[in-house]
């Protein structure tokens, strides 16, 4: 496609693109509606070997955020009881020796679900819902917990990294509609209605093997070119998953607008999406088997009123 | 069975039940060594209908914690940003609307499970590790992260409630190895190798009912006898869960030792273990369709050593 | 005073009492401008005896929260480093033995201070600030930190449980402007321009003696009249202080407001008030030696953008 | 003094300068128990000006931790309650609009003191009170609340900085007893029984100057010799402040133990110690009137069972 990124093709984007009232003047999950229940039964199917790949990045203070984007910080994880205790007696009271602990992380400082109430176009969220709504309390629209069980069906690996025979895309790099279908072709898988497409740039896999997250959090990154919000909309996928920090192009395609495709996939679509996910494993074990397509599991905590969820993905095959 | 629960036979137990050395001196997670490949690929038979019912609890401020057990505390989420900050143009400088947000929690607080450096014998985690290392930095050793991709297999629910005829059993009514068996055959499924196996007892469901958590979180509850240490270990199963705090029976049925089956499945078994699980759907579907068997997909998140972690779990029929 | 307590009368005192301006355009301290470097001074001559009344109470969880106003919970202190863990050896590595720590609070859930920009009046705070600028991110103006070297004075307690002979003034009774005259005449002492006056109903003594706090923090409580905020403005004090959550009578005079006295004396007098001060033993030692006078020092946080700030004030006589 | 620094030279200084028992013991507070009423009634006459000044840094994101230590972080600050949900008329229902916030930090991570449970040597904590009994749960011993009322005294300043006629100390330059006494000296000043003695390098201005705190937290600092516990003991002061992390000098004079300092002063005096204190505004007032001495006020929150507290002690001249 030929676009012109700036407000005035967000503007277009968000009319043509726009999935509010498809799923009724209620809906709180968007395109995860597009998957069936027979879609469902069709993706366990391709469970064939028993085997589970976790997607999730360790929950840690080696994490990838630095304070960009408002403040975002490492998870803090604390002990509340200890071996240690045990060992000295201290629990000996209470008849049981044990270790407690606590979890302080930013919902979406690791790898994680967007919830549809996380971005905003002028005044309004997903589907019509006043961005007001989403205050200091949370949100009592659009949380995260609307999709408690809707996070299953058919995954497919899209190894862009791989198709250009590289190790990682360098950051900038962007990837266009043509690329995406172009990877399917060569890696033999086809993209469907309702699909988990995870996408891998190598990015995480640069900053693992060069020891530093550098910018991962916030800085620039490669990703898919603003068009993606198109082709998600054209193949009438479920989510759209990356091993970045954002899914799309950094530094963007445009100054007049910060993460512009997010502008359009999130509040006029209603697009799931799915962020810093780990693929090094999965995307080996695919380019070993040649079977780039699994049965996809990633429960979101329930976290009432949450722009998102720390997530460990499950693909199995 | 016929045990005198105490110190006594906590130490029988432990040395009859051990599985110290079974999967190797430096196995981590225990009794998800027994689930196989094609144990999964089995399972994912059991998606028939593409119905997924999720088994977390909401995160919030309502949750069943009131500070028992070393000062558990309900989930805390704070905004970093909001729609009323975008509204009111407070982000226009960085040319994006959102929200995002952070949350703290107890690990152990809400439907979560119990990582093997959770329980200690004497000065001993599972399989022989040095409680030691399990101190104020986290667990060194038996962490949940070990976990990540481990827990995918056959579920089993036993309706225990629905088998008496009653909305949900008291606080302090036990439940026998018998009676789980005599539950299993009245629903008509098995218990096999591997399972990860689900026992409903309503408490939870009381308590909603009710209005109030009461003392759901660290006091009384209906629950498994001692004995059920027993079973587990001969049904080779990879887990056990509830929808209690605990599992086991309180008051417990001895006051040497407070969680005495604790003492045993975890330090001495490795047992996994899942508690404060939302079963009320699933039991009803259960019911109604007469299969108590499914897929299960309970991820837990890859928090770096942690007592355990919050969840989500995926019953997938 | 005969006033009917509603929107109408807080609009007219509103205007009637505004010091916008007063200290000019750009003030952010309020009534703390009133006390001059003499002040100070002449505050220190008022320390006799050297001894020295903590004011604060205890940081910790069975503190007064009950999840009112917004969620507010009580301190979490959690440790980072234990001498558990020192006498395990597990610090060796680092050749020091040590213990350290961390606390979560609310900043305004024990004894505080309010900041300048914890309430508004429609759109505006204090001195016209826009409402706008105190967002997620913190307050960009009328935080606690321009306060940072200013709470220091001359302190004077009215004893008005003690004056009226009681143990503590029950919940729902309200203090006169003419009581408090009446109390400082009857003590002896003078209510002069610049003063840091703390006022003690005897509130939190009987949540203390009842061993529950009750509806201490968020419900109803003794406290002045909605015509106190009257009674500042001619005293030109420099900061009231009490032992309840609110300073004001509760229930209300009104139900037009939430707090009516709150809606005047922050955003249109800039008055600094302190919160849930521990009066105890100050009151029985004023009591005893005649002397309600007091050099005070009650340095807050410096906590950037807050609402308030924890604090220890000192009493020293 | 000529002192080989090491762990002879820690065992020799903690049986020299022993004060276990010097106070009773149950004593809680070591070297405050050397300030008398009359001490702080003196100080008091030291208000001669009116004039405050704050030694606290701010409490934000900026602040000097970067993970070293444990895992130390700096102050996390996040609203619950905010200006733009009261534009937005979020906060209507409740007839009040205003700001609330909640704060999470490090004990030690800024301007702070340190609890006499802070540090231990071998199993014991200071006055011989049980290492053990500082677990997961808190200090049940030796925790900050036993000093509420007891930081209150004569100040004084030793600018080593300006007495060496530097802007600051570079890392690992000593102070040596001698330099602090000729300091004083040429300050004139005498250092006098119950002080609360503060010393200023220059390392925390120097920071701020470059625009960034590098190793200030943890790493390498300016600061006194290990020979400092010997002219602590017999000044018979009662605390020592510092604009370092650590007081002492880094790297520290031996490899065999890390802080040796801290080894002696803490454990075997009961030394109060405050670290990471603003001391740019105090001492160039200090040097322009050449009053080197004031009235010190540095009251710690009431943490319960803490290692230390957050600050903003106030020096008034």
């Amino acid at each position: 496609m030929d676009i012109k990124v700036g407000l005035a093709a967000i503007e277009e984007a968000s009319k043509t693109l726009s999935n509010w009232g498809r799923w009724g003047k209620d809906d709180q999950i968007g395109t995860l509606n597009i998957v069936t229940p027979e879609d469902v039964v069709e993706a366990a199917k391709l469970i064939r070997r028993g085997k589970a790949f976790s997607l999730g990045i360790p929950l840690d203070r080696d994490g990838p955020q630095t304070g960009l984007f408002g403040g975002r910080f490492n998870p803090i994880h604390q002990m509340l009881a200890t071996g240690t205790d045990a060992i000295a007696g201290q629990q000996d009271w209470n008849r049981v020796r044990y270790a407690d602990d606590t979890l302080m992380l930013c919902v979406q400082g690791a790898t994680h679900w967007d919830a549809l109430g996380h971005i905003f176009y002028q005044t309004k969220a997903y589907n019509g819902h006043d961005a007001r709504l989403i205050d200091s309390r949370g949100l009592s629209v659009l949380g995260i917990e609307h999709s408690r069980d809707r996070m299953n069906g058919r995954g497919v690996l899209l190894d862009i990294a791989r198709h250009r025979g590289i190790d990682w895309l360098a950051d900038g790099e962007a990837i266009s509609n043509d690329e995406l279908d172009a990877c399917a072709k060569a890696q033999g898988v086809e993209i469907r209605r309702a699909d988990f497409v995870i996408i891998r740039t190598g990015q995480m896999e640069r900053c693992m093997a060069e020891g530093e997250w550098g910018g991962y959090a916030g800085g620039d990154a490669p990703g898919v070119r603003f068009e993606n919000c198109y082709w998600c909309h054209d193949k009438n996928i479920a989510a759209i998953c990356t091993d970045t920090w954002g899914v799309e192009v950094r530094p963007n395609e445009t100054t007049e607008a910060n993460q512009p495709w997010h502008w359009v996939v999130i509040p006029a679509m209603g697009l799931c999406m799915g962020e810093i996910f780990h693929l090094k494993e999965l995307a080996e074990d695919c380019a070993k088997d040649g079977t780039y397509e699994f049965f996809f599991c990633g429960p979101p905590l329930v976290i009432t009123g949450a722009t998102g969820s720390p997530i460990n993905p499950q693909a199995i095959k």
